[in-house]
């Protein structure tokens, strides 16, 4: 099988992941921070570690700032619903996925707070002031992802960073789809809460995310529990990460994540992001000269940037029907909504829903040649 | 190193458990429910099969009543807080972790609702009581646990149960220290919701979770995202089990659930169940006999029962502190408060915690001779 749904979960995982995954169950097999005897030891020291690999990847100043997640909508759960009080105000992109918008349309109808959706425009000046609109004096966040899940699009962070430094909001980002492919620096870059789905940019296994958060602000907490510190006391405690990461830890995982960052330093970011750029302008440029086809991403745009992930449509075909016949033809694709139904409103997409490609750093050119020779006879009819 | 902190986490795990996991990585890399391949399809499937195994292992009529959650914690937070209303009240016993005692504190310091503590007594017919006199009008739900992590104490599940059914509200069990050793039926032991830990006494891997729920019963939601369904639609879908398994679930490690739930019924439940009790009876009373050494768990006591969990503590030492002289002695075992600084109460253990011993299947008398002359060393002084 060849597979392009790298959006969703990167396939295959390097050997040293899944190795590193094996390893722990077996030499690491301890609840870290419950126990005083060396396995348990030993285990905290690997867990520290991988936060030590995520804090300087991510550029915060304390590897306690990492906290390990079940999954990407999970940190955003925490971040968004750590921010939201009472009569709280956010702002969300138009390209947020449902893990951004089901959240915040939860608290909205238990009428906790509102929220407004900012539409991304093809130029960022367009895009900053719709998000400045929307400012009102109950707002508390901006939250954008780093890059559309389903057409790649990237608004620039570094613009609705500083437009959440002027109004005193913070800044969440959902970093699923640019963590380990783009240079992300929570300080540099003006984030204040990172959230990443480790299981995809980062190589580990599925259903691996992280919170990172950058400085010391004070969230409320969606899950409580045992932390194995300050047992006596009823209440959750304050300090980081224990905060947030009630009950037991996901060894087995956080060593995946822990092989995933070293795998993603040793290739190089620079060298995963050029190799799997060079793969989706080569399909989107073949994508638009098939007949019948519609390739939604111009790479070719000047102020515009694309993360590696495009989508296309065939005309008359619904997407799903397109990505049956591509399984028949061994290829994985994504079709449907891809979770993020605001994002096709804008493409007016919503009817049909697009097939979604996306690449890793072991796409080669091979699947690339499969995949277009399968569009093409599809396309035909 | 001789381990037994198996309360905390099972060690080691069975091989095909490790191997189902590595598998899992390898062949069932796509994510289930979103895409339209033939990975996706064959990964939906293997999950579907592990919610059945759940589902006939406790009793309850549908697969999809089982939930796949990152840990017992977090589908206790999703149990009480998905019952949990304006001014409502629960009850839980005496005995019960830091995962149920803190979510509820969260909610009393918020204002939502309140809880009261009802002490588990030697007897169960006392304990009912206990119960009983705490129940209000705006009481919704009891919690208890299967059996105390500290001191394995057991309260009858099925009288608190009948005591439910009378006065209308839900029963919440915190399975963690029983399920695998005890044969649990949500139907026929009048259980309305199951909180499990499969890394316990499932052999599953490290933060393996499950909340399973006996029937129709409306739930909030503590965690919302894409579930890859009705993906169109902003508010968290009602279905089960997608409305609580928001974001990408963890297939290795459900792949890693299926293969202990197997290994679990292949050994059979009650086979480990006699194992570990045999281990710990032996353990108690040699622990009775040593000079100095104070057990807290009476295995000959009539109408009490007992999971294979004890705690012990040494004259004028600090529990901490003879768990590290353990630990040089090559044994793993946890001191301390064990979250559940409610049950010490009680045993009169807050100041010094207690050392736990708790074996798995994997416990052999090799192991328990070491543990044994090991403590009558440290005993000495």
């Amino acid at each position: 099988m060849v597979y392009f749904d790298n959006a969703a979960t990167t396939y295959p995982k390097p050997e040293s992941v899944i190795s590193a995954v094996s390893n722990a169950m077996r030499f690491y097999g301890a609840n870290p921070g419950r126990a005083g005897h060396d396995m348990a030891f030993s285990t905290a020291e690997m867990i520290y570690n991988t936060r030590k690999l995520a804090s300087d990847m991510f550029g915060v100043d304390k590897p306690e700032n990492v906290v390990f997640t079940p999954n990407c909508t999970y940190a955003l759960n925490c971040a968004i619903k750590g921010l939201a009080k009472k009569g709280s105000h956010f702002i969300i992109s138009s390209l947020e996925h449902n893990a951004v918008v089901r959240p915040l349309e939860t608290l909205k109808n238990r009428g906790v707070c509102d929220y407004s959706i900012a539409r991304v425009e093809k130029y960022d000046g367009e895009t900053y002031m719709n998000f400045e609109r929307l400012i009102r004096d109950n707002t508390v966040a901006i939250i954008c992802t780093g890059a559309s899940n389903v057409f790649g699009k990237m608004p620039s962070l570094r613009g609705i960073a500083s437009l959440c430094k002027n109004y005193g909001l913070k800044f969440i980002v959902d970093g699923a789809q640019i963590s380990g492919i783009y240079n992300i620096n929570c300080k540099r870059d003006g984030i204040d809460i990172l959230c990443v789905a480790a299981h995809k940019g980062l190589y580990a296994p599925m259903s691996s995310g992280m919170m990172i958060i950058n400085g010391d602000i004070p969230l409320e907490t969606v899950v409580e529990g045992g932390t194995g510190s300050y047992s006596a006391v009823l209440s959750q405690p304050n300090n980081l990460p224990e905060r947030f990461e009630s009950g037991t830890l996901s060894v087995p995982l956080i060593a995946g994540i822990n092989a995933g960052m070293k795998f993603v330093n040793r290739v190089g970011i620079e060298n995963i992001r050029s190799h799997e750029l060079s793969v989706v302008k080569r399909i989107n440029n073949e994508l638009k000269s098939i007949p019948n086809v519609i390739a939604y991403t111009d790479f070719e745009a000047e102020y515009e940037s694309f993360a590696p992930i495009i989508s296309f449509n065939i005309e008359k075909m619904n997407s799903e029907e397109v990505g049956r016949l591509l399984n028949e033809n061994g290829i994985a694709v994504r079709s449907g909504l891809h979770c993020a139904v605001l994002a096709h409103k804008i493409y007016g997409t919503v009817e049909t829903g697009t097939v979604r490609i996306a690449p890793s750093y072991f796409t080669n050119k091979n699947d690339v040649n499969l995949l277009l020779k399968s569009i093409i006879k599809i396309a035909k009819g």
